[in-house]
């Protein structure tokens, strides 16, 4: 009660702001907004670091917002202020807000939204104590997972996880089905996992071999190093493990979750009679590809953005009924030591997810 | 009874035969061949010249079946042997005939069987008096359609509009959509012509003033010349069409039917949130795309190859209905004149899809 008591009267919150490409994220402490009936204050439990973070703070990526702004998009947290059934709660914000109301949205592409709003991007996002966001599709998280999890560690759902798992959903993947994930990073690892979850004998490509064997040790049945290898050295082991595993030579699920050049014409490469390759990654790389390619496999290409509010539930539940594990690719850390992450990040010198748990003093 | 009589005695076959690149076709006379339970023969009544056709005949494209060998893939006619309920039946016979077994067929993705059959390409095809097949997926013509055209005429079914007719079905073409359609020749103006019928507002894209003015002829409500604009003028005009036709400014559907490098390129960089590109031409050559384009639209390219035979009925039963006009897209020519239509086809003379008619001597 006295907890509760101190955050109703808390009226100022912190934030780490970034003030332009590749400079320090700046500590400062605002006054606690005012929120409109449709909003709420979440008390951010943590915030996880993305590769979008780094497209803005160190690839020149515009925000939406100006700067000086608070990025951070992957968060979780409690409610403190909002509408009284929603206070208290513990929720996963979704990376994409949106309006629920457009033609988009009634058309079941909310995840697309144009009126979206997205955390960190436009407006100020999770690298910070409180955060002010539209309550319409929060998430909340059952007790039952804090059981296993910190709600720190659920901040990840809101992206890293929440991505991946529309993108399974969308490439229209069965029981049975190959699936080839290209890069199996913080991101991919997930699409790896949600993929076998779904029926489906996982093949994971990457160029880090301590990459591959984590997703290994996770029970992906095969791997592949295509680190100097050619492209036709590829495309003969790939046929080869599909034999190995049993599945058919065609309507392979191929997905790069790589982001690069190179991950996108691999993928393009295996495209494979009635096969669907999944754009998930974003390089602003063009590619030549033969797109007719397309019509002589009747194979589909899908870009994929976000994940729509309304399925993080169903994901939520994967982890509830303990069938999607997080905890060891999720690595906690003080959100002090932003500037150090991002750095590191840069520097790939992480194998798990960060996130950034905030450690403000006033918190103390 | 006497013509029947005669047919059935028929002990020959005329067929004219691609003997290498560039050459005349040679009219050859071989025995009616035997036919197994499986199969019957068709008396040709008419098989239409299409892009594919050139391909092998002048742009080297290799058969399956070796050289020589009887181009042609768009076929009407009647059963003259084979199993009893076929008998004197007129029908059109697909352009891709699958196996109907095989895992693809089970999973309702039969036109890219791999054990496909493709008259002209993997067996002797249409250019010729007869033509032997499995009987497996003829698409029976209800009398009521021959009192509008000819059986001749609607060999222009079997893949000038099939393939748009399925490329429209996989788009998931709503009413109301945007459809655009690039390259409104032989096949393309049906892909226009059908967008329509399904309910979409069209938008038909070509370099040739005719081929626009027989599009806005049949009720298309917009069209565009492309020639001589630049990427950003067209894309402009096509924002102001979208306007005036009161559509949606995402979700647009997008048809590549020119099966040129500068028809998908202007196909890919008309993409916007949501949109579907279909790819139904086919070249050889590459396009530089930003592929990750279409994560951050949500968008999805297809590819699509010829026909379901499943989708013939439905077809054929829009031409029924009279809701389907081809007559005016069709000219009829006697099949003696193949090496004369097949040279003025390569140089772009004909504005209708040319069917050449069998007139060998011994039907006489």
């Amino acid at each position: 009660m006295i907890l509760k008591f101190h955050q109703m009267e808390k009226t100022k919150l912190n934030q780490w702001q970034m003030t332009s490409v590749d400079e320090d994220f700046e500590l400062i402490e605002i006054d606690m907004p005012r929120i409109t009936e449709d909003e709420a204050i979440i008390e951010i439990a943590g915030c996880g670091v993305c590769h979008t973070d780094l497209s803005f703070w160190h690839y020149g990526v515009h925000t939406k917002h100006e700067l000086p702004l608070t990025l951070g998009h992957e968060i979780s947290g409690k409610v403190v202020e909002g509408p009284d059934p929603l206070k208290g709660k513990n929720v996963i914000i979704p990376a994409v807000l949106p309006c629920g109301e457009c033609d988009i949205c009634n058309n079941d592409r909310s995840n697309i939204c144009q009126n979206q709003l997205m955390p960190g991007n436009d407006f100020h996002g999770g690298f910070a104590s409180h955060i002010k966001v539209p309550h319409k599709y929060l998430c909340p998280v059952p007790d039952e997972v804090l059981k296993k999890y910190s709600l720190a560690q659920l901040a990840v759902v809101a992206d890293a996880i929440s991505t991946p798992y529309q993108v399974i959903e969308k490439s229209e993947l069965v029981p049975g089905d190959f699936a080839i994930v290209i890069g199996v990073g913080g991101v991919g690892i997930y699409g790896a996992l949600i993929a076998k979850i779904k029926g489906a004998k996982v093949l994971a490509i990457d160029i880090s071999d301590d990459k591959l064997q984590k997703v290994k040790e996770n029970g992906i049945e095969a791997t592949l190093n295509s680190n100097e290898l050619s492209f036709k050295e590829i495309k003969t082991s790939v046929r080869e493990i599909a034999k190995e595993l049993g599945v058919s030579g065609f309507g392979w699920k191929i997905f790069d979750f790589s982001g690069t050049k190179s991950g996108q014409e691999l993928g393009f490469g295996l495209i494979t009679f009635t096969s669907t390759l999944s754009i998930v990654g974003f390089t602003m790389d063009k590619v030549e590809v033969r797109l007719s390619n397309l019509m002589a496999f009747d194979a589909k290409l899908i870009g994929t953005w976000g994940c729509k509010p309304e399925l993080y539930p169903d994901l939520v539940d994967l982890i509830r009924k303990g069938q999607l594990e997080i905890g060891q690719f999720v690595e906690t850390m003080p959100m002090s030591d932003i500037n150090q992450v991002f750095r590191d990040t840069l520097g790939n010198k992480f194998n798990k997810r960060s996130v950034l748990v905030p450690d403000f003093l006033h918190d103390n």
